[in-house]
């Protein structure tokens, strides 16, 4: 049961109809890792610039996120994201993106990490995640998330990456655009034709889809009207899907759906509050609570 | 248990990535009877004109559905549909709309239906709505549909109707557009502030929502690849909500849960082929097999 997570970590500024905030902690492995980690220890791989601020970091450390891998770059500044949320608040709109040190090179995998089990490889560039798989001795499980740009711009490499890992934990938007299908389930198949046992499709405020060998499984989002800041849904999501398959040690059909269950849960939480307000304080009863709570509400028989 | 549906008859003519079909039976009272009739028997009012063919009727007749109120009026046109279906076919196009029929008198409530305990009024006229609920006598359960129409012309006859009916099947763009809240819980709470026990929210291939006093609860929709024609989804499920409801004659919040997985049941047939195809030979065991298996699927203890 070792979890080991490549991501950003960021220093965001958002706004959405319920507020703004400037200079908070985000990052991709940052919303993943603290969703995870109610689940098992997390290993956190990624870097910063030594802006990165020391509150920050006493954060992460508050929980059970091992921070060796994060790398603090002397004479770097680290990535920052400026968006805002409108309307219904489903898409993000970036107003300003510094890559920052995440335009130079990539985090390194420490030793003492090289025996993680389960691994979490977050949307970069598929060549890093091919780089950063390398340095891993023996993982049992690799899921891997992608972005829009690698889809468009690194295709084959992305595909390479793909024929790597065990399943993946992408968009709706990314799916059809990875396989030109419009119905997910078909989107679905066409990615587990790339050569995954797996692959979770997250569609925000309606849910998500296992598609398996199995056959599709549809779970909707966890219906919440105090919407406060959609950033970080989606990594929540990812990590309370990947926290809870490294707990239960297997990822048959069965424990995905489980899973989904709690990613659903995850990501109900973090939204909640801007940044990571509500998700840095959560116990573990309170997200069995709301697991509890969610499972009754799928009940029909 | 007796369920009376109002709502059109018509004649659709569809275009989908998948097909074409010209002058085919349609109508959101068709497409709500024929899957209410899979539950408990069906009375349904609506009028056509005299071009409706006697192929359309057989075909109803070939159900458990009460054509009594069925009137075919001479000299009068049926009302026609031409629309079509692109991208994810999520949204319809209305390509051609012709009222013929349904821009004349309304169809009567014949004296033998009188007795109807649950009652299903199709989105019309909200005054005639009203009306037509005058007709009956001791009705125990009464639901509503709307369209954006009423809710823009006739929104002060709209609330009137409201009050007097016990729910609502609407569509998320309704509910959003009579409540001005974007948040589907919101907006179905402040629909049950016009008077209403609750409100089911169709959100098409993302499920639907129900609002009571006891809080919210989503399904989502029956993972399908081979949609081939969306039209009459959200009628056949409203047909399955109300049919499964008049079956169990209750509608607690826990009955309403389960009536909303008869509805995306029975919407998940409809779409499986153009008009009534797949529908109108359906039998209870097909139904109640896909029933299990989407209650299996959203089994998470």
């Amino acid at each position: 049961m070792s979890l080991l997570v490549t991501g950003t970590v960021g220093i965001d500024t958002v706004t959405t109809p319920y507020g703004h905030v400037e200079d908070v902690l985000g990052g991709t492995a940052v919303y993943f890792a603290f969703a995870a980690c109610q689940y098992v220890p997390v290993r956190l791989v990624a870097v910063a610039g030594d802006d990165f601020p020391g509150g920050f970091r006493r954060v992460l450390e508050s929980r059970d996120i091992d921070l060796t891998g994060l790398e603090v770059r002397s004479g770097s500044k680290t990535f920052r994201w400026t968006g805002r949320f409108v309307g219904d608040m489903n898409v993000a709109e970036t107003v300003d993106l510094q890559l920052n040190v995440l335009a130079e090179q990539p985090p390194s995998v420490p030793a003492a990490f090289a025996d993680s089990d389960t691994i979490f490889l977050g949307g970069t560039d598929p060549a890093l995640q091919r780089e950063l798989l390398g340095r891993l001795r023996s993982p049992k499980l690799v899921v891997c998330d992608t972005k829009d740009h690698w889809i468009v711009h690194q295709r084959d490499s992305l595909l390479k990456t793909l024929r790597m890992v065990t399943g993946a934990i992408i968009n709706d938007g990314e799916a059809r655009l990875l396989t030109e299908r419009l119905n997910l389930i078909e989107a679905g198949e066409a990615i587990l034709d790339m050569g995954l046992e797996f692959v979770i499709i997250k569609k925000g405020e309606h849910g998500a889809l296992l598609v398996t060998q199995n056959g599709p499984a549809a779970v909707p989002a966890y219906p919440m009207k105090a919407v406060r800041d959609p950033t970080g849904a989606g990594d929540s999501f990812g990590g309370g899907v990947l926290g809870y398959l490294a707990r239960e040690g297997k990822h048959d059909t069965e424990t995905l759906r489980r899973a989904m269950v709690h990613g659903t849960v995850a990501a109900s939480f973090t939204i909640e509050d801007f940044s990571l307000r509500k998700v840095q304080d959560l116990t573990r009863a309170e997200v069995n609570q709301r697991v509890s709570q969610f499972i009754s509400m799928l009940r029909f028989d």
